[in-house]
């Protein structure tokens, strides 16, 4: 189940953006023109408005929204760094600038002097921290349903890639099988690559970076026809874009590779169904169908990890495992709550590191090639 | 002053890196078959046998050496731990594997168990952490010469670069100026990349990835001729070898670009001197003629910083800076020893990103070009 397929276009470009930028924009100034109270009216980013869409298998926002009005003192602040890093990101897309999360910050802050309704000279701040202005840059996410890295806004990148896959960025043709020893640093905003073939038969997400570069180095994706990719631990936004527009535009199957712990699980549910503090953006970011390739708490036996390779659980990973259980994604799949169930009783975790016991080979001959065969894995 | 130049090759290829390893197992090999109590000479990393060469301007090793002897209750256990590693390396290499560290630690792991003088059975672990192995693979490098990269190690690499400069590896030719919004993830082993052309004037390091990726995603290193490289906060031995290898090998002035404060200032000083504690790893990592380009101190008044984007140094970074002033690169230079006063003095600090209260273009258009211009940067 090879794909080879020419990729469909990415969703945005630069002019659509600043388009709906500006129309954002342009309905708030028109409410001033007509002589309106101004309002934004923004979807919901709590808990509480957040669906485990049982179909698609995603969490996303549901339908409640919040009316922002300048006229409402308890708003009026809120409303002002809406529209003051509207302005910000509006003018950096006009004059190509690509700015990051901690510029628009600073680029934003100053102090309001103003005379109160007792004629006191008042000095605020239009932010006091970052948390107040990246939460705007979410309110205009989920306002606008595009993304921050849409916006040409940039932040750190962790993620690589290799493997059989020709990309198109900024005009070059980039082939991600001939990088030698290194990588495509995934960049941040993914939707402006175009995925122009991909000759593979599967996407393996590797948890660690030092697996990948080792796996890298030893050619796997070559001799085993996947496309190879990390995002360093818990992953960033970029790369889980480019491991679901692997699967959704050319339909590969996903594996994400992970050590056996509570940890390591929620690194894959990240991928699989998106973070819970952030569900709006699991509907670009999420791949529902990934699976689970392994460590499990079953792997220990199975793959006869001697003794003193196993770490002992601490109080944290039985915490976070009871947490996981909780999740809807994982609650609904048998085999994830008896891996979980049987991690709480056992008290123990392990390392993909500790396969190497099998011999340096062990892992790429015979564990990831046999679990996909036999179909072992979890979702 | 660009350098157009053509390369030296690499220092070290895969036969020479196994010859060295073996050579160094069989002189083991050599006293055990003459019947002589088998010793390791292994050049001592303690701090007292670490020198400031004020020629050089680096760090290294002295000359004190320990004796390892086999037949020796308190360096027994030691002795097994070198060898044991060393097997494994040389196994590693012999049969083409690309082992992490932690996969070294979990294969050398194992139960020995023996008889005591006493006639009771005992058992003892190789080694009980990773810091043992860990260790020992340190002593092989200082016993060797050899880079744990060049031995085939894998492990973490941080490093993203680009810029008009075409590398090798794996036998592909990779234009570093053709990746369009991504980057060339540096490889863990920077010695196996032939770099074959670099046409540029200089190389901008900086400490933010976002940064880097702004300046990536602006093409600034296309617009001032220069090679842009990140090695994310703290570097990686990887990012420090390719930086020193630009510098070295092409003769490019490198410019170090962090917050000012004393973790950006310790940033510039790794990439410039090395760290303390691996300080044998200088020779072959740091690039002694670093320049430190900012910010200063003295650019929170020279740049007119605004006094809400500036932040109160914590105690840590007040001790921090006071741990600067005593290394020696930094005592023996008048100025970083008036920016660290003043820091001292002030207890302000400020980030990179606040430049951008001048404009997005400020950094790019402004800063950078005219400290390199007006000649403004530290050492």
């Amino acid at each position: 189940m090879s794909a080879r397929s020419i990729a469909r276009k990415p969703v945005v470009n630069e002019e659509e953006v600043l388009k709906i930028l500006e129309d954002f924009g342009r309905k708030i100034a028109q409410q001033i023109i007509e002589g309106r109270s101004p309002k934004i009216e923004i979807p919901v980013r709590t808990l509480s408005n957040t669906i485990w869409d049982k179909e698609t298998k995603i969490l996303r926002l549901g339908p409640r929204k919040a009316v922002r009005e300048f006229f409402d003192m308890g708003e009026a602040k809120k409303f002002m760094q809406t529209v003051l890093m509207l302005s910000l990101i509006v003018k950096a897309r006009r004059e190509g600038d690509y700015p990051t999360i901690r510029d628009l910050y600073y680029t934003g802050k100053h102090t309001i002097t103003y005379i109160d309704e007792f004629g006191r000279r008042r000095r605020e701040e239009t932010w006091d921290d970052q948390r107040e202005s990246n939460s705007v840059i979410q309110d205009i996410e989920v306002a606008t349903g595009l993304l921050r890295e849409h916006m040409g806004i940039m932040h750190d990148a962790k993620g690589k890639i290799v493997g059989n896959v020709i990309v198109r960025s900024k005009g070059y043709e980039i082939d991600l099988s001939r990088l030698g020893s290194g990588a495509y640093a995934v960049p941040p905003n993914v939707d402006k690559l175009e995925i122009l073939r991909v000759d593979a038969d599967y996407v393996l997400v590797v948890e660690k970076d030092a697996i990948f570069e080792r796996l890298n180095e030893e050619e796997f994706w070559r001799k085993h026809n996947c496309v190879l990719i990390t995002g360093k631990g818990q992953p960033d936004r970029a790369t889980r874009r480019m491991v679901r527009r692997l699967w959704e535009e050319f339909g590969l199957p996903v594996y994400v590779l992970t050590d056996a712990d509570p940890y390591g699980f929620y690194i894959y549910s990240v991928y699989r169904s998106g973070s819970i503090s952030l569900s709006y953006e699991s509907e670009l970011l999420a791949t529902p169908e990934a699976r689970f390739l392994g460590l499990t708490v079953t792997d220990i036996e199975e793959y006869k990890i001697p003794r003193n390779y196993i770490i002992k659980a601490t109080d944290r990973d039985l915490k976070r495992a009871k947490e996981l259980m909780n999740y809807p994604w994982f609650r609904e799949s048998k085999e994830w709550m008896r891996q979980l169930k049987l991690f709480l009783k056992k008290k123990e975790k392990v390392e993909i590191e500790a396969l190497s016991g099998h011999g340096f080979k062990f892992l790429t001959q015979v564990y990831i090639p046999e679990k996909i065969k036999q179909r072992k894995w979890i979702i």
